[in-house]
Order: C-alpha cells, then sequence, then structure tokens
C-alpha cells in the first residue's frame, strides 16, 4: 500500500445489532487517525449501496453523531441481506476504481464474510490493489474461529435480563404455560442464554434448542412434570427447533413469493400442543428483533469490544493486511480478558458454529454451567438480582 | 374505627405489572406509621391466599427487602383471576374475625375493585367493621374515573422504547413489514403508546386498535401503500383486535379445557394474511408478558405515583374512609401533576374505560395529537432520540 490518499468504505450486512453502530465508531474514530485515509465513505444498505454509488460522507459527520453512535440502535447506514454474485463483480471492481477505494470493510456474519471474502479475492485475482477486513458482528454467535461475536453479548444480556423478568410474571400468577421464543435459526446461542435468567426454582424451567431435535411426546411431558411442580411454568424454545426428520416444528402452511415454505411460530403452536393435548392454559410470547434492537439491554463489554474490532480493521487494513476477518480470543475468563486477532475469510465465510452439545442436559432441556462460565462475562455488568419476600407466615392471632 | 390495635391485609389481583410491588412499598412504609396497626399480612396469590389463610408478615420483613420493593418485576405476593363468589362470603368473614382484620387492600384493575367492592359490601351487611380501600393497577389503563392507572405509565415506556427501537431496525433493513402486537384485550391504550416512538418517516407508520373494527382489505391497502412508500414498515396492533362482526380476528381453531375458544396470535395472522395476500416478506414479533415485567422500562412517574397510591390507601383508611378506591386526577399537564382522591368502588368496578375513538385518526391507523400530550408525561424521564447519520452523499472523485 503506497502512503498517497486513498479512499476507504465501510458497510453493514445481515441483520443488526445492538453495538454494530458501535464498531461504525471504531472504525470512523481509528481511520480519523490515519493521514493516509481521505474520504471515509458508508455505503448505504450494505453491498448494494456500494453497487448503487449510494456513500455517505462519515468524516463528515458531526462530532456529537461520531460519538453517539455506540449507543444508536440498529444500522445508522442500513443492510442487507444480498449475496454477492459473479455477475456483480464487475460493476464492484469499476466502483472501486472510480471512488479510488483501497479500504474495504464488511460488518457482517457468515454472509457477510462471504461477500467480504469475494471481494478481497476479486481484487487479488484483478491485480486491483485493496485492503479488504472483515467485522464481526452476528447476535446468533455463530461465526467460526473466533471466541465470540460483537452483537452477541448484548442480544444474551436481552434475553437473560427478560426471561429474568418473565419469570418473576409467571411465578407471581402461575396459572398458565408460557412458552418464549427467541431468534436463532441454526444455532442456539442466544436461547440459551436463558438460563442465565434462572434463581431458585423461577424459571425458565425448561429450554430447547434447534441443535437437537424436538420430540413433541417428551415436551409435552416434561412441561406437564414441571407443571405439575410449579404452577406457572417458563419454557424458552429457539425459533429454530426442528424434529427428528430436520423438518421445522412450524410451518404457517403456505409458500412466500419466492416459493419457500414460509415458517411459523413455533411459540405459538407448542403452546397450541400444550393447551390441545395437556388441556392447560399456555400463551407464548415472541419479542423477535426487540432482542437484537434494544439499547436499554446493550452489554458495556459487547459495545467496547465491537468499537475495538472496528478500529483493530481499520489498523489492520492500514498496516496492510488483507483478506481477513478481526476474531477475539478468551485469554482469560476471570478476570475476563480477551485479544484481537485477524483469521483468514477463507476459514470463516459460509461456516457456522453450532451450540456444543456437550453444554446440553442429557434430557435436551437445560444448559451446563459451562455455558454459564463462557456467557456471563459478555454480558457486561452483572445481572439485576431480583429479591423476593422473605416467606414468614403468619398464623390466626 | 376504634384506637385499638387491629390488623390489616393486603394482596394483589390479576396480572402483575411493573410497579405493583412500589404500591406495595408505599402500602407498607404507610401502615408502619400507624400504631393503630398491629399485623400486616401479605395474602399470598390475591384473594386466594385470605381464603387459604395464607399470609406472609409484611411487618417482619428486613428493611432492604422493603426499600427494593419498587424495583422488582412482577408481584411478589402473587396474584390470582379468582372472581369472588357469594359462595366465598361465609369463609371470608370468618378469615377477617378470626385474624382480626379491620383493614383490606386490594390492589388491582376492574375484576379486583369488584372483588373489592364485595368485599366491602360484606363487611357493611354483616356489621362487621372493616375499612376497605381498593388501590388501582393495570397496564391496560381502563379503570374508570381516573386519570390513568399505574402500571399503565411503565408498560406504555415499554411499548414506546422497544418500538421506536425496532423501527431503527426496520429502516435499516427494509425488506420486510413487521407486525408487532401489543396487549390489551378491550382497550387500545397501550398500544396506542406506539405512536409516541414515530420519528420522521420512521415506523410506527400504522397502529390498530380494538375500538375500531380491523377490515381486512383496508388493512392490507394500508400496509401496501406504506411498503411502497417506505420499504420496511412496522404495523402495531392490539392483540384484542375484531372484525365488523365483533369476533377476534385471529383464533388458534380450538378450545381449551373449559371449552373457550382458544385466541390466536392476531399479529402472525396479519404476517401471513401480508405474505399471502401481497407476496411481500412479512414477520411478527409480540413480547407479550416482557412489556409488564420490564423494570427496565420502569417509568419514574409510574412507580413514584404506585408508591403514592398504596400510602394513600392506607392513610384513607386508617382516617376511617372504606368503599373507595383511589384515583389519580390530572391538575396540569404542563408542569405535570396529579392529585389523589377517592371514588366509590361501585363507580369503578367491572366498568371498562375504552380509547376515546376521537383520539383515532379517520382511516383508524394512527393516533391524535391529544394522546400524545395525555400519555407523555406517564412515561417519566424524556424518551431516548437515537440519531441518524447526517444523509452527506459523495460523488465519484
Amino acid at each position: 500500500m503506497s502512503l498517497a490518499k486513498a479512499n476507504m468504505v465501510v458497510a453493514h450486512g445481515g441483520g443488526p445489532t445492538a453495538v454494530i453502530n458501535a464498531s461504525l465508531q471504531g472504525v470512523i474514530e481509528e481511520a480519523l487517525k490515519y493521514p493516509q485515509i481521505d474520504n471515509i465513505l458508508g455505503a448505504r444498505f450494505g453491498i448494494e449501496g456500494l453497487l448503487n454509488e449510494r456513500f455517505i460522507d462519515l468524516r463528515a459527520q458531526p462530532q456529537n453523531i461520531i460519538e453517539k453512535l455506540q449507543y444508536i440502535p440498529a444500522s445508522v447506514l442500513g443492510s442487507c441481506r444480498k449475496k454477492l454474485t459473479y455477475e456483480d463483480f464487475p460493476r464492484v471492481l469499476d466502483i472501486l476504481k472510480v471512488y479510488g477505494i483501497r479500504y474495504f470493510f464488511y460488518n457482517g456474519g457468515n454472509d457477510s464474510m462471504d461477500t467480504c471474502n469475494k471481494i478481497s479475492k476479486l481484487a487479488v485475482d484483478s491485480g486491483y490493489d485493496l485492503n479488504v477486513i472483515g467485522i464481526p458482528k452476528t447476535i446468533d454467535n455463530d461465526l467460526v474461529n473466533t471466541d465470540h461475536c460483537p452483537g452477541y453479548g448484548s442480544a444474551a444480556r436481552y434475553v437473560a435480563v427478560s426471561m429474568m423478568e418473565l419469570a418473576c410474571d409467571i411465578e407471581s400468577l402461575p396459572i398458565h404455560i408460557c412458552v418464549a421464543e427467541i431468534m436463532g435459526r441454526n444455532a442456539g446461542w442466544l436461547t440459551a442464554a436463558a438460563c442465565l435468567a434462572a434463581r431458585d426454582n423461577k424459571g425458565p424451567h425448561l429450554i430447547y434448542l434447534p441443535e437437537r431435535p424436538l420430540i413433541l411426546p417428551d415436551f409435552l411431558n416434561d412441561v406437564k412434570e414441571m407443571y405439575d411442580m410449579h404452577g406457572g411454568v417458563l419454557v424458552v424454545v429457539s425459533e429454530g427447533l426442528k424434529d427428528e426428520k430436520g423438518q421445522h416444528i412450524a410451518d404457517s402452511g403456505f409458500t412466500d413469493g419466492f416459493g419457500h415454505k414460509v415458517p411459523g411460530g413455533v411459540s405459538q403452536y407448542l403452546s397450541n400442543q400444550i393447551i390441545q393435548h395437556l388441556g392447560i392454559r399456555s400463551r407464548n410470547e415472541k419479542p423477535g428483533l426487540l432482542g437484537r434492537s434494544s439499547i436499554t439491554h446493550q452489554s458495556k463489554i459487547d459495545r467496547k469490544e465491537a468499537k475495538m474490532v472496528g478500529a483493530f480493521a481499520v489498523k489492520s487494513a492500514v498496516e496492510g493486511e488483507s483478506g481477513y476477518m478481526v476474531s477475539l480470543r478468551r485469554i482469560s475468563n476471570d478476570p475476563y480478558e480477551c485479544e484481537m486477532g485477524l483469521v483468514s475469510l477463507e476459514k470463516v465465510a459460509n461456516f457456522e458454529k453450532t451450540f456444543p452439545k456437550e453444554w446440553i442436559n442429557s434430557r435436551g432441556t437445560g444448559i451446563s454451567k459451562d455455558f454459564v462460565d463462557y456467557c456471563t462475562p459478555l454480558l457486561g455488568e452483572t445481572l439485576p438480582e431480583y429479591l423476593g419476600l422473605e416467606k414468614i407466615y403468619i398464623d390466626k392471632r
């Protein structure tokens, strides 16, 4: 890389998280340090913004906006789900040249790292001088070759705190089963975070991840057993639950405009099964996207790391690195410490890290202490502890 | 009421709120001031705790627990949905006498005020000296003869903030319609709070309350129009939406153990309709009980008022009042000021205050400024403002 002035572009891919804008802040603040970086471009709506030449001037942003990015939900740049195809390559190369882009940063998950990898290879194959670094981000925590993914800690905190609050509600009016559905199509990392909410006999009482097939009769037995024990029962399920044949537990019964089966709400389906087969009142909750957009539940450590990986990506690119994703390596758990490194995009793109089966109990209804140790530091501040009354009873006077 | 020592009991009825324990704190702290109050009993699980003689000694609670009650979600006493019947009366009277209870406080909504009223009348009819005061509470905000209900402000804040965050998510990845479902079977107060989330062109774009029948073709037209304009669309609907015939929009297709039709998720139903009829990607979110149990989104003013109404109930009872519910009267909106008073239980029990139709726009898809003015002070602290980037675009160099 020459020291001549060059432009850079940053873009967001896939679903937003509570800290993707924190990574953007890290990127911008770091980029502003280097005289060799001229224009700082933010592509609107991911790779589509690059293809459509929709670039926001990030250097021109007021300081107060840059400083507050870390507290803004979703993606201020906009994101997309487009997968880059070979037909797009000539246009990508053309745009990079026309805009004098020499640094390219893509902040996203598996699919985005694939896009990032393709662009990296495209530049190499075309002999175009471009430094490409991927910035990890996903609430699913399913990127390989990194201890965890920025965005996960905040979403996990959301799950832990809101399931703790929900468990209090269920315990205080124990008239029904409640099935709560958490995002995560293939990986159960986020749903597993519900186990951090459990206190004493309060729920969650049962947790089901997509890594294990759900067997309906077993599920109903487990629910019935917990109901007989506690009255109110909190069951937490992943949206991606599948049966023994690998089919999604619930589909809506029709297809979308693209001919794909539309999955139905698994929590509503299971709740209905409980009512129908056990004759017990049941309801379902599905916070869905609220869990990834909550700034209120943002994890401090997640926010900090998100900024760090953004900054590290820029630093690495300026130092001449290319074709890598920033990864996190846990050095110590107590006190919690992570260091950053680089991992080849080739080793990340399109791979998926599912939840370790050995961290699921034998019945498939609970999560082990190993996961609690793994996840706890990622949630940032200590979780709230909701005290109850001392159970001192009064007799007739 | 004689000055002889007498016992009191407090109980919770119906669904918990984020501040019902704050009211309990107000009750206990006030009761501790009066030498004429001896034992302070908390009935476990509402009126059922009274019938089953399950009383917690609230005077014996450590100070640190009493102080923190205002920050504890759900109901630490436990609640119930039991409606008191005439068959229960002899037992109620018997328990009141055996435990020397002379003060009775029931903290709840419409049904609970009915229970409260029945007990008040029972005492009068039986010549039993009992001071009965109802303490208002409901996230539905549907009690009559009070400006608003403790519990509503916090739940409304949850809706406003989380819909604001969700709107950011939808705007940043505008690939689908999102239908969010908010609690409220018959009254749209809570769903209406979503309008406080709207900023610029961000959602919520459409809000539907149960006070107006939902006409499906109109709904689909409205959604399509918004989709053509914005891409990502946030639609907020009340769980209680009904069609022109007064039937719930969605039912699950079967009945529960009591023979009642089980309502299905209206958001999932409408989301499926969008996919099926408009061919547009759509998803649905249903935070449900999370919205009433969130301490994180607790409104400061709601918490303060909840404590106040609890304390005022005790003070009123000790001063000899009986057969009333504590009500709130708004004296001024800016600065916001409310005063407390008493309203006859007879005028509250079993009545329901629905959302004013004149605060719904003519199309039935939005809420008027009058409601914004009404609701804003109840949310406590100013809502977060989520800045976006300045849309300064960069051209080719």
